[in-house]
Protein backbone atom coordinates (compact mmCIF):
# COMPACT_ATOMS: atom_id res chain seq x y z
CA UNK A 1 0.00 0.00 0.00
CA UNK A 2 1.50 3.23 -1.48
CA UNK A 3 1.06 6.45 0.92
CA UNK A 4 1.48 9.76 -0.88
CA UNK A 5 3.19 12.58 0.74
CA UNK A 6 1.82 16.05 0.37
CA UNK A 7 3.18 19.48 1.51
CA UNK A 8 3.03 22.78 0.75
CA UNK A 9 -0.14 24.95 0.63
CA UNK A 10 -0.17 25.51 -2.92
CA UNK A 11 0.08 21.79 -3.96
CA UNK A 12 -2.56 21.33 -6.39
CA UNK A 13 -4.18 18.40 -4.67
CA UNK A 14 -4.25 20.51 -1.57
CA UNK A 15 -5.78 23.65 -3.62
CA UNK A 16 -8.80 21.27 -4.68
CA UNK A 17 -9.76 19.57 -2.00
CA UNK A 18 -9.71 23.06 -0.40
CA UNK A 19 -12.06 24.46 -2.97
CA UNK A 20 -14.54 21.98 -1.94
CA UNK A 21 -15.89 23.38 0.42
CA UNK A 22 -17.34 25.78 -1.88
CA UNK A 23 -20.87 24.96 -3.00
CA UNK A 24 -20.28 26.04 -6.83
CA UNK A 25 -17.07 23.79 -6.83
CA UNK A 26 -18.49 21.25 -5.39
CA UNK A 27 -21.65 21.24 -8.44
CA UNK A 28 -19.05 21.58 -10.79
CA UNK A 29 -16.79 18.98 -9.62
CA UNK A 30 -19.04 16.26 -8.51
CA UNK A 31 -17.47 15.80 -5.40
CA UNK A 32 -17.40 16.46 -1.73
CA UNK A 33 -15.31 15.69 1.56
CA UNK A 34 -16.74 13.99 4.26
CA UNK A 35 -14.38 14.85 7.81
CA UNK A 36 -13.39 12.48 10.74
CA UNK A 37 -13.22 9.14 11.04
CA UNK A 38 -16.49 8.72 12.94
CA UNK A 39 -18.28 9.39 9.52
CA UNK A 40 -15.46 8.20 7.16
CA UNK A 41 -16.61 4.99 9.08
CA UNK A 42 -20.25 5.34 9.05
CA UNK A 43 -20.25 5.57 5.22
CA UNK A 44 -17.66 2.46 4.88
CA UNK A 45 -19.93 0.38 7.04
CA UNK A 46 -23.17 1.61 4.78
CA UNK A 47 -20.88 0.72 1.48
CA UNK A 48 -19.39 3.78 0.58
CA UNK A 49 -15.35 4.62 0.08
CA UNK A 50 -13.40 7.57 -0.21
CA UNK A 51 -11.94 7.88 -3.48
CA UNK A 52 -8.90 9.62 -1.52
CA UNK A 53 -8.05 9.49 2.06
CA UNK A 54 -6.03 12.25 3.79
CA UNK A 55 -4.46 11.25 7.24
CA UNK A 56 -2.77 13.70 9.25
CA UNK A 57 1.06 12.77 9.65
CA UNK A 58 1.79 11.54 13.06
CA UNK A 59 -1.92 11.27 14.21
CA UNK A 60 -2.28 7.94 16.69
CA UNK A 61 -2.96 4.30 14.72
CA UNK A 62 -6.45 3.15 15.14
CA UNK A 63 -8.17 -0.21 14.24
CA UNK A 64 -10.98 1.87 12.12
CA UNK A 65 -8.53 3.92 10.41
CA UNK A 66 -5.93 1.07 9.64
CA UNK A 67 -8.54 -1.01 7.89
CA UNK A 68 -10.58 2.15 6.27
CA UNK A 69 -7.35 2.36 4.42
CA UNK A 70 -6.81 -0.87 3.44
CA UNK A 71 -10.04 -1.10 1.90
CA UNK A 72 -9.84 2.13 -0.09
CA UNK A 73 -6.29 0.69 -1.12
CA UNK A 74 -7.91 -1.85 -2.46
CA UNK A 75 -10.31 -0.55 -4.19
CA UNK A 76 -7.97 1.71 -5.96
CA UNK A 77 -8.62 4.52 -4.17
CA UNK A 78 -5.17 7.11 -3.07
CA UNK A 79 -3.82 7.50 0.07
CA UNK A 80 -2.70 10.77 1.40
CA UNK A 81 -0.67 12.16 4.35
CA UNK A 82 0.23 15.75 5.00
CA UNK A 83 0.37 17.85 7.88
CA UNK A 84 -2.11 18.90 10.26
CA UNK A 85 -1.43 22.75 9.56
CA UNK A 86 -2.30 21.66 5.61
CA UNK A 87 -5.37 19.29 6.80
CA UNK A 88 -6.67 22.40 9.16
CA UNK A 89 -5.82 24.97 5.98
CA UNK A 90 -8.46 22.06 3.84
CA UNK A 91 -11.03 22.11 6.09
CA UNK A 92 -10.92 25.78 7.14
CA UNK A 93 -11.35 24.70 10.86
CA UNK A 94 -8.34 25.35 13.28
CA UNK A 95 -9.39 22.32 15.26
CA UNK A 96 -9.88 20.02 12.21
CA UNK A 97 -10.31 16.38 12.38
CA UNK A 98 -7.11 14.49 11.75
CA UNK A 99 -8.73 12.54 8.45
CA UNK A 100 -10.51 13.21 6.06
CA UNK A 101 -12.23 11.91 2.92
CA UNK A 102 -13.13 12.42 -0.70
CA UNK A 103 -16.29 11.39 -2.12
CA UNK A 104 -18.47 11.40 -5.41
CA UNK A 105 -22.02 13.47 -4.87
CA UNK A 106 -24.45 10.81 -5.45
CA UNK A 107 -27.07 10.93 -8.59
CA UNK A 108 -30.21 13.30 -6.74
CA UNK A 109 -32.96 12.65 -9.27
CA UNK A 110 -36.48 12.10 -7.94
CA UNK A 111 -36.72 8.60 -10.58
CA UNK A 112 -33.85 6.83 -8.63
CA UNK A 113 -36.31 6.49 -5.19
CA UNK A 114 -37.97 3.61 -4.79
CA UNK A 115 -41.50 5.13 -2.90
CA UNK A 116 -42.40 1.30 -1.84
CA UNK A 117 -39.44 0.76 -0.47
CA UNK A 118 -40.93 2.85 2.80
CA UNK A 119 -43.85 4.04 4.49
CA UNK A 120 -42.85 7.93 5.42
CA UNK A 121 -41.08 10.01 3.14
CA UNK A 122 -39.32 13.69 4.38
CA UNK A 123 -39.90 16.39 2.12
CA UNK A 124 -37.90 19.68 2.61
CA UNK A 125 -38.95 23.05 0.89
CA UNK A 126 -36.35 26.08 0.48
CA UNK A 127 -34.94 24.36 3.56
CA UNK A 128 -31.84 27.22 4.05
CA UNK A 129 -30.03 25.59 7.20
CA UNK A 130 -27.42 23.09 6.43
CA UNK A 131 -27.77 22.10 10.10
CA UNK A 132 -31.51 21.65 9.36
CA UNK A 133 -31.16 19.29 6.45
CA UNK A 134 -28.93 17.15 8.41
CA UNK A 135 -31.15 16.90 11.37
CA UNK A 136 -33.17 15.91 8.87
CA UNK A 137 -31.77 12.93 7.49
CA UNK A 138 -30.65 11.44 10.61
CA UNK A 139 -34.32 11.86 11.62
CA UNK A 140 -35.19 10.08 8.63
CA UNK A 141 -33.19 6.84 9.14
CA UNK A 142 -34.36 6.99 12.70
CA UNK A 143 -37.96 6.88 11.79
CA UNK A 144 -37.31 3.94 8.66
CA UNK A 145 -37.98 6.67 6.33
CA UNK A 146 -36.84 5.99 2.91
CA UNK A 147 -35.42 9.35 2.59
CA UNK A 148 -35.51 13.35 1.94
CA UNK A 149 -36.96 14.65 -1.03
CA UNK A 150 -35.40 18.42 -1.03
CA UNK A 151 -37.73 20.99 -3.67
CA UNK A 152 -36.51 24.11 -4.62
CA UNK A 153 -33.63 25.84 -2.85
CA UNK A 154 -32.60 23.78 -0.23
CA UNK A 155 -29.02 23.81 1.46
CA UNK A 156 -26.13 21.73 0.14
CA UNK A 157 -26.74 18.11 1.49
CA UNK A 158 -23.06 17.75 0.15
CA UNK A 159 -21.47 20.75 3.16
CA UNK A 160 -19.50 19.94 5.79
CA UNK A 161 -22.10 21.32 8.18
CA UNK A 162 -24.82 19.22 6.28
CA UNK A 163 -22.83 15.79 6.41
CA UNK A 164 -21.59 16.21 9.85
CA UNK A 165 -25.25 17.21 11.64
CA UNK A 166 -26.49 13.66 9.62
CA UNK A 167 -24.01 11.63 11.31
CA UNK A 168 -23.87 9.52 8.50
CA UNK A 169 -27.50 9.45 7.80
CA UNK A 170 -26.52 10.75 4.39
CA UNK A 171 -25.36 6.99 3.37
CA UNK A 172 -28.09 5.51 4.72
CA UNK A 173 -31.45 6.92 3.54
CA UNK A 174 -32.08 8.36 0.24
CA UNK A 175 -31.71 11.72 -1.10
CA UNK A 176 -33.63 13.48 -4.05
CA UNK A 177 -33.20 17.17 -5.27
CA UNK A 178 -36.03 18.53 -7.61
CA UNK A 179 -38.26 21.57 -8.68
CA UNK A 180 -41.81 21.37 -7.12
CA UNK A 181 -43.05 21.34 -10.67
CA UNK A 182 -41.05 17.98 -11.22
CA UNK A 183 -41.76 16.56 -7.56
CA UNK A 184 -45.65 17.31 -8.15
CA UNK A 185 -46.11 15.31 -11.41
CA UNK A 186 -43.68 12.41 -10.02
CA UNK A 187 -45.86 12.53 -6.25
CA UNK A 188 -48.86 11.82 -8.15
CA UNK A 189 -48.28 9.19 -10.45
CA UNK A 190 -48.34 6.71 -8.12
CA UNK A 191 -50.23 6.19 -4.88
CA UNK A 192 -48.93 8.44 -1.84
CA UNK A 193 -50.02 10.90 0.94
CA UNK A 194 -48.51 14.14 0.64
CA UNK A 195 -49.19 15.91 4.24
CA UNK A 196 -47.95 19.27 5.50
CA UNK A 197 -47.41 20.66 8.41
CA UNK A 198 -49.33 23.39 8.49
CA UNK A 199 -51.44 26.13 10.52
CA UNK A 200 -54.50 26.91 7.63
CA UNK A 201 -57.32 24.90 7.37
CA UNK A 202 -55.26 21.98 9.68
CA UNK A 203 -56.55 19.14 11.31
CA UNK A 204 -54.83 18.07 15.02
CA UNK A 205 -51.44 16.11 14.48
CA UNK A 206 -52.37 13.35 16.50
CA UNK A 207 -54.65 10.94 14.83
CA UNK A 208 -54.87 12.32 11.82
CA UNK A 209 -55.81 10.10 8.94
CA UNK A 210 -52.40 9.22 7.59
CA UNK A 211 -51.96 6.35 5.14
CA UNK A 212 -48.75 5.11 3.68
CA UNK A 213 -46.42 6.17 1.44
CA UNK A 214 -46.79 9.77 3.84
CA UNK A 215 -44.97 11.91 2.09
CA UNK A 216 -44.17 14.73 5.25
CA UNK A 217 -43.82 18.10 3.83
CA UNK A 218 -42.03 20.91 5.91
CA UNK A 219 -41.35 24.49 4.48
CA UNK A 220 -38.77 27.37 4.82
CA UNK A 221 -37.11 28.38 7.97
CA UNK A 222 -38.89 32.00 8.18
CA UNK A 223 -41.35 31.54 5.41
CA UNK A 224 -43.26 28.08 5.78
CA UNK A 225 -44.61 26.61 2.81
CA UNK A 226 -46.38 28.88 -0.07
CA UNK A 227 -50.09 28.54 -0.23
CA UNK A 228 -50.17 26.91 -3.67
CA UNK A 229 -48.14 23.71 -2.08
CA UNK A 230 -50.16 24.02 1.00
CA UNK A 231 -53.21 23.64 -1.23
CA UNK A 232 -51.91 20.95 -3.06
CA UNK A 233 -51.54 18.68 0.06
CA UNK A 234 -54.09 15.96 1.06
CA UNK A 235 -53.61 16.90 4.37
CA UNK A 236 -52.73 19.21 6.44
CA UNK A 237 -52.02 18.97 10.33
CA UNK A 238 -51.01 20.84 12.74
CA UNK A 239 -49.20 20.51 16.26
CA UNK A 240 -50.61 22.27 19.03
CA UNK A 241 -48.64 25.71 20.22
CA UNK A 242 -48.98 26.45 23.96
CA UNK A 243 -46.52 29.78 23.60
CA UNK A 244 -46.46 33.14 21.91
CA UNK A 245 -44.60 31.66 18.58
CA UNK A 246 -46.57 29.79 16.00
CA UNK A 247 -43.93 27.53 14.71
CA UNK A 248 -41.02 25.14 15.22
CA UNK A 249 -37.54 24.44 14.31
CA UNK A 250 -38.36 22.82 10.44
CA UNK A 251 -36.06 19.77 11.77
CA UNK A 252 -37.85 19.38 14.95
CA UNK A 253 -41.82 20.04 12.99
CA UNK A 254 -40.75 17.21 10.54
CA UNK A 255 -39.55 14.79 13.45
CA UNK A 256 -42.42 15.08 15.71
CA UNK A 257 -44.26 14.70 12.71
CA UNK A 258 -42.64 11.84 11.30
CA UNK A 259 -42.87 9.98 14.92
CA UNK A 260 -46.51 10.87 15.08
CA UNK A 261 -46.92 8.84 11.34
CA UNK A 262 -44.34 6.15 12.47
CA UNK A 263 -46.71 5.54 15.81
CA UNK A 264 -49.96 5.75 13.58
CA UNK A 265 -49.25 3.59 10.26
CA UNK A 266 -47.36 0.61 12.96
CA UNK A 267 -51.02 0.75 14.98
CA UNK B 1 -35.76 61.72 21.86
CA UNK B 2 -31.57 61.97 21.57
CA UNK B 3 -29.27 59.80 19.30
CA UNK B 4 -25.79 59.42 19.77
CA UNK B 5 -24.16 58.92 16.35
CA UNK B 6 -20.67 56.49 17.11
CA UNK B 7 -17.71 56.80 14.71
CA UNK B 8 -14.48 54.69 14.12
CA UNK B 9 -13.61 50.98 15.27
CA UNK B 10 -11.88 52.30 18.25
CA UNK B 11 -14.78 53.98 19.66
CA UNK B 12 -14.82 52.28 23.04
CA UNK B 13 -18.41 51.91 22.69
CA UNK B 14 -18.03 49.67 19.36
CA UNK B 15 -15.04 47.59 21.57
CA UNK B 16 -17.20 47.13 24.34
CA UNK B 17 -20.16 45.83 22.40
CA UNK B 18 -18.09 43.96 20.15
CA UNK B 19 -16.30 42.13 23.06
CA UNK B 20 -20.06 40.81 23.76
CA UNK B 21 -19.29 38.32 21.20
CA UNK B 22 -17.43 35.78 23.77
CA UNK B 23 -18.29 34.13 25.83
CA UNK B 24 -15.81 35.37 28.71
CA UNK B 25 -16.97 39.07 28.26
CA UNK B 26 -20.69 38.44 28.69
CA UNK B 27 -20.12 36.59 31.90
CA UNK B 28 -17.98 39.17 33.37
CA UNK B 29 -20.33 41.95 32.47
CA UNK B 30 -23.23 39.94 32.86
CA UNK B 31 -24.51 41.68 29.44
CA UNK B 32 -25.29 40.35 25.96
CA UNK B 33 -26.48 41.39 21.99
CA UNK B 34 -29.64 40.49 20.59
CA UNK B 35 -29.32 40.68 16.54
CA UNK B 36 -32.04 42.24 14.43
CA UNK B 37 -35.51 43.85 14.41
CA UNK B 38 -37.63 40.54 14.84
CA UNK B 39 -36.04 39.00 17.85
CA UNK B 40 -36.19 42.98 19.43
CA UNK B 41 -39.34 43.01 18.66
CA UNK B 42 -39.71 39.22 20.05
CA UNK B 43 -38.12 40.53 22.96
CA UNK B 44 -40.05 44.16 23.22
CA UNK B 45 -43.72 42.26 23.39
CA UNK B 46 -42.25 39.84 26.03
CA UNK B 47 -41.55 43.19 28.20
CA UNK B 48 -37.81 43.18 27.69
CA UNK B 49 -36.48 46.29 26.36
CA UNK B 50 -32.62 46.73 25.34
CA UNK B 51 -30.34 49.12 27.60
CA UNK B 52 -28.55 50.26 24.38
CA UNK B 53 -30.03 50.39 20.44
CA UNK B 54 -27.82 50.40 18.18
CA UNK B 55 -28.90 51.15 14.27
CA UNK B 56 -27.41 52.04 11.12
CA UNK B 57 -27.55 55.25 9.59
CA UNK B 58 -29.65 55.36 6.52
CA UNK B 59 -31.61 52.27 7.54
CA UNK B 60 -35.02 52.55 5.91
CA UNK B 61 -37.83 53.85 8.45
CA UNK B 62 -39.88 50.75 9.63
CA UNK B 63 -42.81 51.32 12.38
CA UNK B 64 -41.86 48.84 14.57
CA UNK B 65 -38.47 50.50 15.04
CA UNK B 66 -39.82 53.52 15.39
CA UNK B 67 -42.02 52.08 18.51
CA UNK B 68 -39.16 50.64 19.90
CA UNK B 69 -36.77 53.74 20.08
CA UNK B 70 -39.55 55.21 21.64
CA UNK B 71 -40.04 52.78 24.81
CA UNK B 72 -36.36 52.67 24.99
CA UNK B 73 -35.59 56.23 25.22
CA UNK B 74 -38.85 56.16 27.80
CA UNK B 75 -37.06 53.59 29.52
CA UNK B 76 -34.38 55.82 29.82
CA UNK B 77 -31.81 53.88 27.14
CA UNK B 78 -29.73 54.92 24.95
CA UNK B 79 -29.93 55.30 21.54
CA UNK B 80 -27.02 54.87 19.13
CA UNK B 81 -26.71 55.29 15.08
CA UNK B 82 -23.48 53.82 13.47
CA UNK B 83 -22.38 53.10 10.40
CA UNK B 84 -23.13 49.60 8.30
CA UNK B 85 -19.65 48.89 8.43
CA UNK B 86 -19.24 49.17 12.25
CA UNK B 87 -22.32 47.58 13.19
CA UNK B 88 -20.98 44.01 10.90
CA UNK B 89 -17.80 44.91 13.13
CA UNK B 90 -20.43 44.12 16.55
CA UNK B 91 -21.63 41.22 15.80
CA UNK B 92 -19.11 39.76 13.16
CA UNK B 93 -21.17 39.59 10.55
CA UNK B 94 -20.82 40.28 6.84
CA UNK B 95 -24.22 40.67 6.43
CA UNK B 96 -25.04 42.20 9.57
CA UNK B 97 -28.48 42.87 10.86
CA UNK B 98 -29.09 46.74 10.60
CA UNK B 99 -30.14 47.04 14.43
CA UNK B 100 -28.76 45.25 17.82
CA UNK B 101 -30.00 45.91 21.33
CA UNK B 102 -28.06 45.73 24.37
CA UNK B 103 -29.63 43.43 27.54
CA UNK B 104 -28.87 42.77 30.98
CA UNK B 105 -28.83 38.83 31.49
CA UNK B 106 -31.12 37.28 33.20
CA UNK B 107 -30.77 35.44 36.69
CA UNK B 108 -30.27 31.58 35.75
CA UNK B 109 -30.66 30.22 39.30
CA UNK B 110 -32.48 27.36 40.07
CA UNK B 111 -34.12 28.84 43.10
CA UNK B 112 -36.40 31.38 40.93
CA UNK B 113 -38.21 28.79 39.14
CA UNK B 114 -41.60 28.03 39.93
CA UNK B 115 -42.17 24.30 39.01
CA UNK B 116 -46.12 24.51 39.23
CA UNK B 117 -46.35 26.66 36.97
CA UNK B 118 -46.38 24.51 33.84
CA UNK B 119 -46.79 20.32 33.82
CA UNK B 120 -43.44 19.52 31.62
CA UNK B 121 -39.79 21.31 31.93
CA UNK B 122 -36.49 20.41 29.48
CA UNK B 123 -33.30 19.94 31.30
CA UNK B 124 -30.34 19.80 29.29
CA UNK B 125 -27.05 18.12 30.22
CA UNK B 126 -23.82 19.22 28.52
CA UNK B 127 -25.71 20.39 25.76
CA UNK B 128 -23.00 22.11 23.76
CA UNK B 129 -24.16 23.28 20.30
CA UNK B 130 -25.82 26.61 20.89
CA UNK B 131 -27.99 26.12 18.08
CA UNK B 132 -29.76 23.39 19.45
CA UNK B 133 -30.05 24.67 22.61
CA UNK B 134 -32.12 27.51 21.52
CA UNK B 135 -33.96 25.33 19.26
CA UNK B 136 -34.98 23.70 22.61
CA UNK B 137 -36.00 26.62 24.12
CA UNK B 138 -38.30 27.65 21.05
CA UNK B 139 -39.82 24.20 21.17
CA UNK B 140 -40.50 24.96 25.71
CA UNK B 141 -42.54 28.01 24.16
CA UNK B 142 -44.18 25.71 22.09
CA UNK B 143 -45.57 22.79 23.96
CA UNK B 144 -45.90 25.25 26.92
CA UNK B 145 -43.17 23.92 29.11
CA UNK B 146 -41.89 26.22 31.75
CA UNK B 147 -38.94 26.53 30.68
CA UNK B 148 -35.17 25.19 29.83
CA UNK B 149 -33.18 23.63 32.80
CA UNK B 150 -29.24 23.80 31.94
CA UNK B 151 -27.03 21.15 33.94
CA UNK B 152 -23.31 21.14 34.27
CA UNK B 153 -21.62 22.78 30.98
CA UNK B 154 -23.91 23.58 28.57
CA UNK B 155 -23.49 25.90 25.47
CA UNK B 156 -24.37 29.78 26.22
CA UNK B 157 -27.94 30.41 26.05
CA UNK B 158 -26.67 34.52 25.91
CA UNK B 159 -24.70 33.47 22.90
CA UNK B 160 -25.67 35.11 19.04
CA UNK B 161 -26.59 31.89 17.95
CA UNK B 162 -28.14 30.35 20.65
CA UNK B 163 -30.49 33.61 20.98
CA UNK B 164 -31.39 34.08 17.20
CA UNK B 165 -32.35 29.50 17.26
CA UNK B 166 -34.95 30.50 20.18
CA UNK B 167 -36.76 32.12 18.08
CA UNK B 168 -37.41 34.81 20.74
CA UNK B 169 -37.85 31.84 22.74
CA UNK B 170 -35.52 33.55 25.71
CA UNK B 171 -37.87 36.24 26.46
CA UNK B 172 -40.74 33.94 26.94
CA UNK B 173 -39.64 30.55 28.82
CA UNK B 174 -37.86 30.83 32.09
CA UNK B 175 -33.82 29.59 31.70
CA UNK B 176 -32.27 28.51 34.65
CA UNK B 177 -27.99 26.89 35.16
CA UNK B 178 -26.92 24.64 37.72
CA UNK B 179 -25.09 21.80 38.28
CA UNK B 180 -26.26 18.12 38.60
CA UNK B 181 -25.49 17.90 42.27
CA UNK B 182 -27.47 21.32 42.66
CA UNK B 183 -30.14 20.13 40.57
CA UNK B 184 -31.07 16.98 42.18
CA UNK B 185 -31.99 18.25 45.58
CA UNK B 186 -33.81 20.68 44.15
CA UNK B 187 -35.89 18.78 42.15
CA UNK B 188 -36.55 16.21 44.97
CA UNK B 189 -37.34 18.90 47.59
CA UNK B 190 -41.22 18.71 45.54
CA UNK B 191 -42.88 16.56 43.58
CA UNK B 192 -41.63 15.68 40.06
CA UNK B 193 -41.14 13.22 37.49
CA UNK B 194 -37.41 12.91 36.24
CA UNK B 195 -38.02 11.57 32.94
CA UNK B 196 -34.77 10.10 30.75
CA UNK B 197 -34.67 9.59 26.97
CA UNK B 198 -32.65 6.63 27.12
CA UNK B 199 -31.76 3.25 25.58
CA UNK B 200 -30.92 1.84 28.37
CA UNK B 201 -34.02 -0.49 31.04
CA UNK B 202 -36.12 1.71 29.08
CA UNK B 203 -40.12 1.65 28.28
CA UNK B 204 -41.85 2.94 24.85
CA UNK B 205 -42.13 6.50 25.44
CA UNK B 206 -45.66 5.91 23.71
CA UNK B 207 -47.99 5.69 26.54
CA UNK B 208 -45.56 5.76 29.03
CA UNK B 209 -46.68 6.65 32.58
CA UNK B 210 -45.93 10.54 32.68
CA UNK B 211 -46.99 12.55 35.51
CA UNK B 212 -46.84 16.23 35.92
CA UNK B 213 -45.01 17.96 36.58
CA UNK B 214 -42.69 16.25 34.12
CA UNK B 215 -39.03 16.95 33.99
CA UNK B 216 -37.26 15.39 30.48
CA UNK B 217 -33.27 15.26 30.50
CA UNK B 218 -31.77 14.84 27.65
CA UNK B 219 -28.13 14.41 27.06
CA UNK B 220 -24.72 15.50 25.37
CA UNK B 221 -24.96 15.58 22.16
CA UNK B 222 -22.57 12.62 21.13
CA UNK B 223 -21.86 10.87 25.14
CA UNK B 224 -25.72 11.13 26.40
CA UNK B 225 -26.48 11.12 30.10
CA UNK B 226 -23.86 9.64 32.60
CA UNK B 227 -25.09 6.30 34.20
CA UNK B 228 -25.14 7.78 36.91
CA UNK B 229 -27.75 10.32 35.97
CA UNK B 230 -29.94 8.12 33.73
CA UNK B 231 -29.95 5.68 37.66
CA UNK B 232 -31.63 8.91 39.59
CA UNK B 233 -34.51 8.91 36.75
CA UNK B 234 -38.02 7.77 37.42
CA UNK B 235 -38.97 6.87 33.86
CA UNK B 236 -36.77 5.99 31.10
CA UNK B 237 -38.13 5.91 27.94
CA UNK B 238 -36.90 5.10 24.31
CA UNK B 239 -37.75 6.22 21.19
CA UNK B 240 -37.80 3.29 18.05
CA UNK B 241 -34.33 3.44 15.93
CA UNK B 242 -35.17 1.80 12.78
CA UNK B 243 -32.68 2.65 11.42
CA UNK B 244 -28.52 2.00 11.72
CA UNK B 245 -28.71 5.25 14.07
CA UNK B 246 -29.06 4.83 17.40
CA UNK B 247 -29.57 8.50 18.39
CA UNK B 248 -31.68 11.72 17.68
CA UNK B 249 -29.97 14.95 17.03
CA UNK B 250 -30.91 16.56 21.25
CA UNK B 251 -33.27 19.04 20.51
CA UNK B 252 -35.08 16.59 17.89
CA UNK B 253 -35.14 13.81 21.01
CA UNK B 254 -36.45 16.49 23.59
CA UNK B 255 -39.05 18.07 21.26
CA UNK B 256 -40.74 14.39 20.37
CA UNK B 257 -40.72 13.69 24.03
CA UNK B 258 -42.04 17.09 24.80
CA UNK B 259 -44.97 16.38 22.55
CA UNK B 260 -45.63 12.90 23.34
CA UNK B 261 -45.83 13.90 27.53
CA UNK B 262 -48.20 17.32 26.25
CA UNK B 263 -50.48 14.92 24.32
CA UNK B 264 -50.27 12.28 27.65
CA UNK B 265 -51.33 14.99 30.57
CA UNK B 266 -53.43 16.55 28.13
CA UNK B 267 -55.92 13.41 27.37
Amino acid sequence: MTRKHITGFSNPTVKYLRSLRDKKHRKRTGQFLVEGLRLLEDARSSGYLPRELVMAEGRERHELLDRLEAEVAAAGGEILTTTPDILSKITGKSNSQSVIGLFDEFATGLAQLDRSAAPIWLVAQDLRDPGNLGTMLRSCDAVGAGGLILIDDCADPFSAEAVRASMGALFTVALAQARWEEFLPWLRCEPGQLVAASLRDAVPYRAAPYAAPCFLLVGNESQGLPDAYEAECDLRVTMPMKGRADSLNAAVAGAVLAYEVLAALDS
